[in-house]
């Protein structure tokens, strides 16, 4: 399993909702944000992935919702990720505000597909994201 | 269980990204806005229970994707309800598209909050939601 | 200038922001909808022309917020378009409740460009947006 | 007319179209969070004014959109500030590439509306908006 990853951010007013707190779909938009600063930090850019065919997707999300995130609000989301087989990539990652206290936990199983619509995860890919300690 | 409630809608294309398909954390709008308006169905108004502090949360989401919305895609947003004891909803949604493959299965656990932020259903809400057939 | 195009839509709960209101951000994404709805009912795909290298593109937008949207308004979006020259296109929009008063004007300036990136709009293009009107 | 307030942001992939560059939308999403960012470094917290019966409104936006942000860009959003008589505040903002070009140039035209929904600036605040130099 790779070292973690961490990403800062803070929340920002248009994200929150009329309950007065970040809307749900929000937290996923956070997750995919880390998780492509994750991949960009192993030399990985999800915009040029697209550009030669190379589609990674989600195909679940498991998320846990322990505390809503409130304007003003500093956080931190982190990322770890595992392969599982051949064409499964799982993605654990975590919502920190940054008092300490857990926002969000999330289990995020992703794959690539290629251009014809077929998952299959370049090997090349694979030593990037994970490493040798698969 | 309650009966099933469906919402037909149409793709938006500025919800769709940089792939060219409907960005994943758009799905969690779809269902939440067909999740309102399957209470508002009921005589349950969101806003006007949060004025009231009653305020619905959601504390866990499994989405599992199965096939990417395209732009100009007409689909249909499903609910399905039940109690899972006396603090828990569950809600079982899905999304078709119109020609009828399924895009997306989704499994939403909620609960309801009173204003001092603990678990807590009030007895009307769950007649409300699920009738006699808990 | 071509007749009035409207789509009749409704406030979804995840546009309102911590004022109980549709965000103004979200106006833009009511009036890029309606256009696209419209040009789609002249016969012109915006996923499809970008996909031939022709990028319409806002170069201007000017918006009045006349009134807010409240969760569950019922609204309709109005779209009239004329050319401005040879490589403008006017969008005049207008946002009413359905109750009939006016949330939002809006006078929306668009070019297309080339795959260059050159303004330059194709000239059945200019048929299908405003007829012999000009 | 009030001194330049900076911030610096960058892109996030799920912040662009299908286009492949950020959403006309989010530059107001943009705009706002650095509003707020603004007010807040001079000591004004809109979730806090809002909870007090003081609602900060955008009425008109005017926003020339000179080039696309892309995924991964890096930018700044600047915001000064000025009135105009005792009702109306204007926000002239612009936003940047790292690299220096201009992307987007905007005037928000904006009040404050009381509890009645009546436009009404508190002088403490248009003290802390733009201090001594009306």
């Amino acid at each position: 399993m790779s070292d973690d990853f961490c990403l800062d951010l803070k929340v920002r007013d248009y994200e929150c909702d009329l309950q007065g707190v970040v809307n749900n779909a929000v937290y996923q938009n956070y997750l995919e944000h880390a998780r492509h600063e994750f991949l960009l930090a192993r030399g990985l850019d999800f915009a040029a992935l697209a550009a030669q065919g190379v589609f990674p997707v989600v195909v679940r999300a498991e998320l846990d919702f322990k505390r809503s995130l409130r304007p003003g609000d500093e956080f931190r989301v982190t990322v770890r990720c595992e392969m599982e087989g051949r064409i499964r990539v799982i993605f654990w990652q975590e919502i920190h505000r940054r008092e300490g206290d857990l926002a969000l936990m999330a289990r995020i199983v992703a794959t690539v597909l290629d251009s014809r619509g077929r998952p299959k995860i370049p090997e090349g890919l694979i030593e990037k994201l994970v490493g040798n300690r698969r």
